[in-house]
């Protein structure tokens, strides 16, 4: 039921550091692991040996090695040294996926290896490039992906549930969105002209009236959401291309289904103003954590109102147009991947 | 396998303020709210835009919002008005259950609307009106309702379970009971002459010697048990009706299955004595919440040996009579509902 | 899937004081208590009358009185008395579970009552007998019993898991060991000569230097593993039968399966040496459990990625034939059990 053959993000790249890391990904148990030459394994979470989850042992040079027994491993998940010293038997590995590191989130390929490019990653520059300061976090959310990337294809909740923290104009919930499909995935965007700015807004760009803004979402199959979001002094041509008189955030969201009702969430938010500014950064990595959790306390409702993650039966608004678009791309992916 | 064409209590009235509040019942996940000219609704707790459950939302006049993309639902669960302005479609609507209010109780019809007859509500006058003074409470019991119904029928368990509460004399074991079969419902009821007062009486009528005691029970289907107990001097002519050397409680037990192994239990004691000592009422509903404590103990330590909450293959004592006329009357009842 | 005729161990003897204890075993439940004449008995622990766990009751005299309507049940199971001195009807008994005390251990038959024998109770006389200071204690275990005797049966682990306890050697990985069938179970034992004691022993021994250090291990099944393990000064003779310069600590181990996937862990470390030492028990228990409680985590991690308990398509090192011959003998048994 998931898409197999594609890039999921499992880590941030800096969260692999000296100790391994277990991840359930699409209901399979893996351990993430950074060897002393600097590759990263994926392997299987369960020693070939007795079934110890390797996450419970550690890192030694480049190999892992198991907590139990002392079996070491490979990024490739071969075996290269039993405890006894005795000769490694052939079978003696575990399960590995295929890795790619880029925009300093470690990828993983969750399908027939022989089918991973690294070339079908998304472009995600202002998550590494020297010109954006990022601040990345992560969410563990007890609903379906399909329901966060919904409500990310999704402004008119913004002014319902993000009351207390960006939104800012009672249009945000009646301003019409284009939908528009890509060539890889679905884009939505829309131009609210001349309206309040959303209070992080207000705090981030000191703005004292009106504002220009602008919404702009791209989703990527089958969990890479960024959207460009942002205001400029009302007036001053930010619709027309002139963002000087503005400040603008992308924000990605990274999901990636744990198991069929709860997700990981690796979001970020990048700037290209105040790049040295620690407080802002501050301001933007708290404010984004807290406007996604109240998110989060929706999502995980509707994952509990509907366990299989459908939308079956309900009935549709004119903005919710980007997102059934969404599913059903994703969906006839899926099926072409089974056919 | 519930009952569904019945009355079942889902709230106190006074317990509907300016919040939406969720209950499952039966089941069923439901929101209750009270509009701006004061009726209940009683609505399927799942929006039909996008599942978010409308208990998430908040009250907007003679409406319910909401919280995800602010639809508005009248208490009879039509959408009203949608966020964007558009017309609201013929298909927007979410299921709602017929209500009343009746003696301080939202009562709710789970079965065919069209059945739903007020007529048909027990009386329990002592609930709401003047003469009486009552202080209502809930619990939420890990157990099946039928063993909450058998254990309000069961006067013997008193003596084991409630000897630090309102045991008062080892006779309670003892003395025989007279189940009754009522028009609509079952009865049981005893009478213990000149024995000790349990310590709850003793404490509220300050009784220096012994009483006579009275237990009178009613079950009204399917959840409905009332107890009018009490004690008066010994001799004082309480079994002849004379009462004004006693005092007297009626103990309402309103059940109502959250699911097949989980209840809601909402209890009241109403007192015609002593009817604005606020000493009194504290000491009654807190003397009475941790009486039932001590059932629930055992309630959900039976549900937990006997899952399908039957009484199946156990022996029954004397005393047991009344409690499986109940079983047998609701039994049947559903069986003819279902037929 | 259990084997059902043979001894299980329950309690230590201790454990059963003035009050009824609730133990699922096998997934069974079970109220165990001592009647006043000192008797064990072991019920079903569930009322025949409304399913109330006896264990919820209290012991009257020579019989568990439940604690809802005050039955008796004799040790045997059958009730006795009727709380309203009615006659007993002949169908008022629950289940019991044949028992024997031997060693402080209440052991349970839970098969066949005609064939429990408690002359198959194996030989621990290290847990009772004046020679020796015991210091029994108790675990839960989120794991299938059979690999807890796995991890029994394996002495390669120490050097991985037991790292910061009673690890001392990097040899105990490498270390052969030889198997060996017994008449009714299965024995593993080797010696590591002039090495350094672990800090357990270490402490305990008060050794300055290398010492010739014995582990031997027996397993009677199902769930019964015992372990003779000590240090001697280096070169004083120990591998002869000299152990006048070491000290010798027994461990036992008893285990009974509560469910597949959770057990009962009884342990006890029985000493020789310093028998009044009360700061020798103390550092003995609190050592022993530490230790244990480092396999604790391995085992529960097993049992998570091995839900079925078995081992199957694991790859087996050399020093696993003890704890495979173990597992194909208990394999057998229950086969020939269900035959």
């Amino acid at each position: 039921m998931f898409l197999r053959n594609c890039w999921y993000t499992a880590l941030w790249s800096n969260e692999l550091k000296d100790k391994p890391i277990a991840k359930t990904l699409l209901n399979e148990k893996i351990v993430l692991f950074r060897s002393a030459r600097g590759d990263v394994g994926a392997l299987e979470d369960c020693c070939c040996h007795r079934a110890a989850p390797l996450s419970l042992g550690e890192i030694a040079g480049d190999y892992l090695a198991c907590g139990y027994h002392g079996l070491k491993f490979d990024v490739n998940g071969k075996c290269v040294e039993l405890p006894d010293g005795n000769q490694v038997p052939s079978g003696a590995k575990v399960r590995s996926y295929p890795i790619a590191e880029k925009w300093n989130v470690v990828w993983i390929w969750m399908g027939d290896p022989a089918k991973a490019d690294p070339g079908k990653i998304p472009d995600l520059p202002w998550l590494s490039e020297p010109k954006w300061t990022a601040t990345p976090g992560r969410l563990h959310v007890k609903s379906n992906y399909q329901f966060i990337v919904d409500n990310l294809l999704d402004f008119t909740h913004v002014a319902y549930v993000h009351k207390r923290t960006i939104a800012g104009d009672p249009r945000e919930a009646t301003e019409p969105l284009k939908p528009e499909r890509l060539n890889d995935g679905i884009g939505i965007s829309r131009w609210l002209l001349d309206v309040q700015p959303p209070p992080l807004f207000a705090n981030a760009g000191n703005f004292k009236g009106n504002v220009d803004r602008w919404q702009v979402a791209r989703w990527h199959p089958p969990g890479v959401v960024y959207l460009d979001v942002g205001c400029a002094k009302a007036g001053t041509g930010a619709p027309q291309g002139d963002r000087s008189q503005g400040i603008s955030i992308w924000s990605t969201h990274l999901l990636t289904p744990e198991t069929e009702h709860t997700s990981h969430y690796m979001f970020c938010f990048s700037r290209d103003f105040n790049l040295e500014d620690e407080g802002m950064s501050k301001l933007l990595y708290e404010g984004s954590r807290a406007t996604f959790l109240e998110d989060v306390d929706f999502l995980e409702a509707l994952q509990n109102n509907r366990a299989d993650g459908s939308l079956d039966g309900l009935i549709h608004l004119a903005a919710d147009a980007g997102q059934l678009q969404a599913r059903r791309m994703l969906s006839s992916m899926i099926s072409a991947e089974q056919a």
